[in-house]
């Protein structure tokens, strides 16, 4: 278990660089908020057509914030020369995604040299208080010799 | 457990009319295709907006049609006065989701009267063949006395 | 959402009623800790018996303490006549379970009336120092009148 | 990804040799039943001292049968000089663990160099008859040039 020290001083612009790359952040209307070393949160503004058959935004659509979130927080640790890519990860929708606002977050709770693992939450803001409508666990892996930018299919 | 038989005739004309209302789905450009007691297949083409940083298809695209495949097959077996909940859902990205078009399917392992288990899988089909990139296990709840239409907001 | 407030007082004798009745629980040699509204630990030591392959706990066995402790996390905010079953769970072994004592830690996110969710962790004691090994979420079920001494087999 | 044909011709033996190395399973009383490419089968009996408060099976034995199962499934097809670990597991209880007799199953689903993915099942047999009770999904990982019999810590 390697601690939560950015191996790349430069983290965060690499991880700003690799979010403008992901095309579907940017059609959920998602912006990126804080990238610390071991920590990402994106947000994103309710929109309706975002949302499912009640009127709440899609449990896809907090689940998207969720996974790039903690993908990048796990990317912040990880070396210049790498990539990331989620594996698996799990989500309790706790509460109904109602809101003007949602914030993702990711958080490592395990950074290793092939595999991380991330604590995601997305809170839910109405009326100015949050509630966290979604908790989860997600494994990523780093792909090591692989730049972000050249990896594209 | 209940058998696999669907206790509203017009089980599919409710599950089509309630993914009309996912207005999410058509701003993915996906399509309902099949719906059977307990399965339910969902259809959709790769765009360039809805791709993560490496090209391929986000994660939570694939997620998003095997996400609303599971509650569809489920909500094919409920009353015809209820609505459908995911509670949970865990996906393993099996491989990345690379291809032209992509199917979303649920089927359903156990219909309880409250509780429902759906297996999730997503097949990318690349130049006339089919991977599966996802796989999935769902928990959705059925909401008695709610109808669909009516529960928005 | 029911604030994590023990709706009945005698919550804790009720849970420890229980955990004795849990005959795996007692086949383990595991011991419970603390009960309060919303959170629940169980302890275990280090015993050959309990091994995997490599001589480190089987994950079962972390997974079997966390499971109880969330089960009963949430069964200390339900009602005195009700009893609890584990409908899904989900863990990360984020480092081999090593170590003389483990100590399974769960706690409440959501207290619904019908369902719960609890995070899980399971702590690694190795000379005198924690060690996360395990972290999880877990859907739990509140059968209500169904008193738990009663609904034996 | 690799097809599911072993790289070692000894799979079986080497299985069935790690098998007996894992304590937790003798303890359990598990007999390691089908060891074949991708494919591992384990079965316990029923005893008072595996259930839970409500006399079932607890669910934590139900996953250990299905866990290894997943792991040696997955150890099958990977080379002779390595050995396996669970990373994470996800698992629904689909019913009540109800029954004389159980079986685990576990099914590779992909092969990865290092990373492998299974699909879990429990199944109960009761009075001649087998209801699934557990259905999951498992990642592995293979610890390349680790034989499994020097791993002990």
């Amino acid at each position: 278990m390697l601690p939560l020290t950015p191996q790349d001083p430069d983290f965060e612009a690499r991880v700003r660089a690799s979010f403008v790359r992901q095309a579907f952040m940017s059609t959920l209307g998602a912006r990126l908020l804080r990238v610390e070393p071991g920590l990402c949160e994106i947000e994103l503004d309710y929109r309706a057509d975002l949302t499912q058959q009640h009127g709440y935004l899609h449990a896809a659509v907090s689940t998207a914030i969720a996974d790039s979130a903690g993908g990048y927080a796990a990317y912040s640790l990880m070396p210049a020369a790498s990539s990331v890519l989620s594996i698996e990860f799990k989500v309790n929708l706790l509460e109904p995604a109602r809101g003007e606002r949602f914030v993702g977050r990711g958080r490592v709770l395990r950074a290793g040299k092939r595999m991380s693992v991330c604590a995601l939450e997305v809170e839910a803001w109405h009326a100015g208080r949050a509630t966290v409508c979604l908790s989860g666990l997600q494994t990523v892996m780093c792909l090591a010799n692989q730049p972000d930018g050249l990896t594209r299919g």
